[in-house]
């Protein structure tokens, strides 16, 4: 890729989350950053001042002479920095106008603002740290429970890039042993020899990839969350679940000015287990009144969960409405929530067990908190049957994007294989072993598009 | 104010805005507060960096060895700090959960969890700002215009305080005068002297306090804002209006988890003065469907309006309604609205004004943006009359207990002059000037009682 002007223009963004608070850093980045401090700032010598120290002093507006704040200027020089570049992060007082005026002041003095990300991709383009490492720096941003935030440190670390690699330098020795072969075919079993090589290299790629896309399905959960629908008839307890699973873990509701997002997402993180939440305002709005989920709204809450919590009122007899909904969730990952169990049961539990296979179903009073560390065990146990923990001692793989490559990387091999059974010539077989490097080279970035860099980091936040 | 063992303890917050960013900053104070870093921070040698760096590394949690965030750790080193304390920030990747365990961690290494405003009331008990300073802080984060910003900025540097100190230096000074004259009455005319002196002193300060307080109405409209309703009976394009007011101006609305307020306050910015908008969301729900605003809520929206803007359909007859609404305005700071002015009129004009009284009349077009900027210039124009920017070049008050302790110190002058006048003797005369004496200390905070102080920092943000 080469470098346009665009990515040698000095860029500046708010890069604390927006809102009043104690402190708002404004960063910028490039060859005249400290030009633009040395415009705005009066303190010390910025030119004199070390690198990586921060200075006392006032941002000043030098058309006006006129003070704007009081801020502790860090100075970071390049190379060693977050973008390779120089940076200064003024930080101040952490006010919504004051943060603004300062940015429209360095924004009018040499910097332009930056591109959601920006500063992430230079630290790609300028080859600090590779595309799945930028990647793993957003994913640490959104992480919603300790286990995906350990996942993304892991990534950031580039334990996965060491084994995306690995498996890459091995595919490269083997088509470099094969270029030799064929360029030099001094036995007579040349072909025969080089067609095993290979193979065998092939099907053992094969296998690590194989090993790593069994972390993915756990690896997605832990970096978007599993989505999850309170479904159940009017009136059987389904905001006093969620407001259950919401108090006791503390909700993290993200909704962000100024990103791409639009939709409020309500998080609870279950023994480490980040449950995404799906249209939780249906059921706040609509239990205790009329309730009016319609057939439309409800059968798109279940079409698009991955774990259903299906409620059922136990102390009252299974209506058809029940029934109705215990058949559309039939086919997915389901608890049954037998609520109400402090009242007189008058449901028929074998029929119910009948309906529903009987796996998976946790009674519950939600009134007096009971079964509710029962159901939280449960969910635990039926996405990571072995424990997070142990999961994470291994590289996991947790963003589609990666999941998708993998799964491309083995459609190759695959054709490598068939290929070389099927007694197609090695040159033939060749570029599909290399289409097999190059799409591994794209987890890391060691190969990637233009297009690909551009739409990746614009899912970024500002300032990052 | 004698310091308990809390106020040595090392304090630590999350200092950003809550939520998502690039950045997110831990900040820590007191004693313990290297420690900490040393536990907690791999990288290099804290003990031995400088102060006022920035120093690359990682948090680890020192129980389990594990790796929490990438940060970058600033180091400021007693007492040149905003706390006057050791001071460690630690800067890491924005995001919810892990700014939030890095915090944890913190607090469980040797920190506690400091108060709203805690940092700055310690920069005030540590003596680097006084408590008008620690005040302007809040001003300055809480700031809705430039000009309110300019404000807290003069405030924070300490002109307010530089003014008010000047005043009790004079008051010091003559009570000193007194004083000596009482104890040494070598003429024969003391007391005559005294009490010219004292008198002349108290007619002084008053005089000077007044011109301050002149400053006070605009002030507190630039750190509160201007109390604003929108007014008006049904589709009279009271939303239309709202929504140039909001569009034009891009409002900044303040809804902060985790501070005391839980209304969403809604402001523009109007040419530099805070328009506070009350009750939009009445407007919004409203309009254009059924509107049913009670006449309870369009009373209070009425009765809590610094300035009423009264919408007025100017293609229909006036109603009822609307004479009703004009009546219940009229004591009020408003300016009529003539709306929808782009259709024929039908409304009498003449009647209107003989009702209204004819003042502050807008006409304007929402629909076509017409007058929309005569609005925006009236209500400049009936709040600051001379311009902002003039009154800008003095001291401004601006907050409401420094005004109320103005006017209380006027009070206590206006017994001193009263008393003498009324031929009562020096020395309890006396009292009441000390009284107004001390009644400036307070709003400089050097004279001032422990709650005051507890209740005043309360009002602030974490992390400040």
């Amino acid at each position: 890729m080469v470098l346009t002007t665009t990515e040698l223009d000095t860029i500046a963004a708010i890069s604390t989350p927006p809102g009043e608070g104690g402190i708002s850093i404004i960063r910028v980045s490039g060859e005249e950053a400290l030009n633009v401090a040395e415009k705005l700032y009066r303190g010390k010598d910025i030119s004199k001042v070390a690198s990586n120290t921060i200075n006392y002093g006032h941002i000043i507006d030098p058309e006006s002479g006129e003070e704007v704040d009081e801020v502790m200027l860090s100075v970071m020089k390049a190379p060693r920095t977050y973008t390779m570049e120089d940076i200064i992060e003024i930080n101040c007082h952490g006010g919504i106008v004051a943060t603004n005026r300062i940015l429209q002041l360095v924004l009018s003095n040499g910097a332009r603002m930056a591109e959601p990300g920006e500063f992430t991709k230079r630290a790609f383009l300028n080859g600090r740290i590779d595309l799945s490492q930028s990647e793993a720096v957003m994913d640490l941003i959104e992480a919603k429970t300790d286990q995906s935030m350990k996942a993304a440190i892991s990534q950031l670390d580039g334990n996965l890039s060491h084994l995306i690699r690995n498996l890459r330098q091995d595919i490269l020795d083997v088509l470099a042993q094969v270029e030799v072969n064929i360029d030099y075919p001094e036995y007579d079993d040349v072909e025969t020899m080089t067609s095993r090589l290979l193979r065998d290299k092939a099907v053992d790629v094969h296998a690590r990839i194989d090993q790593l896309l069994k972390t993915a399905k756990q690896g997605k959960i832990l970096r978007d969350g599993l989505a999850t629908s309170i479904i159940g008839r009017p009136n059987v307890g389904k905001s006093s679940l969620l407001n259950h699973l919401l108090h006791e873990d503390k909700a993290i509701v993200t909704d962000i000015p100024g990103t791409t997002r639009d939709v409020l997402e309500e998080y609870v993180n279950v023994r480490g287990v980040p449950l995404k939440l799906i249209d939780t305002a249906g059921i706040r709005d609509t239990e205790d009144k009329v309730e009016k989920i319609g057939v439309d709204r409800s059968r798109k809450a279940i079409d698009s969960a991955d774990l259903v919590l299906l409620v059922i009122n136990a102390s009252e007899p299974l209506t058809g409405e029940d029934r109705e909904l215990i058949e559309k969730t039939s086919g997915k990952q389901r608890i049954v929530v037998l609520n109400k169990t402090d009242l007189p049961i008058k449901l028929d539990l074998e029929e119910l067990k009948r309906l529903t296979g009987g796996k998976n179903m946790i009674s519950t009073s939600a009134i007096e908190a009971n079964g509710l560390q029962e159901l939280e065990e449960l969910i635990a146990k039926m996405f990571f049957e072995e424990g997070i923990e142990n999961s994470q001692n291994n590289v996991m793989v947790t963003n589609a994007r990666h999941i998708g490559l993998l799964n491309q990387a083995n459609q190759s091999l695959n054709s490598v294989i068939n290929g070389l059974d099927q007694g197609m010539p090695v040159d033939l077989v060749q570029i599909d072993m290399t289409h097999c490097w190059d799409l591994l080279g794209e987890i890391t970035g060691d190969s990637y598009q233009d297009e690909l860099i551009d739409q990746l980091f614009t899912q970024f936040c500002l300032g990052k």
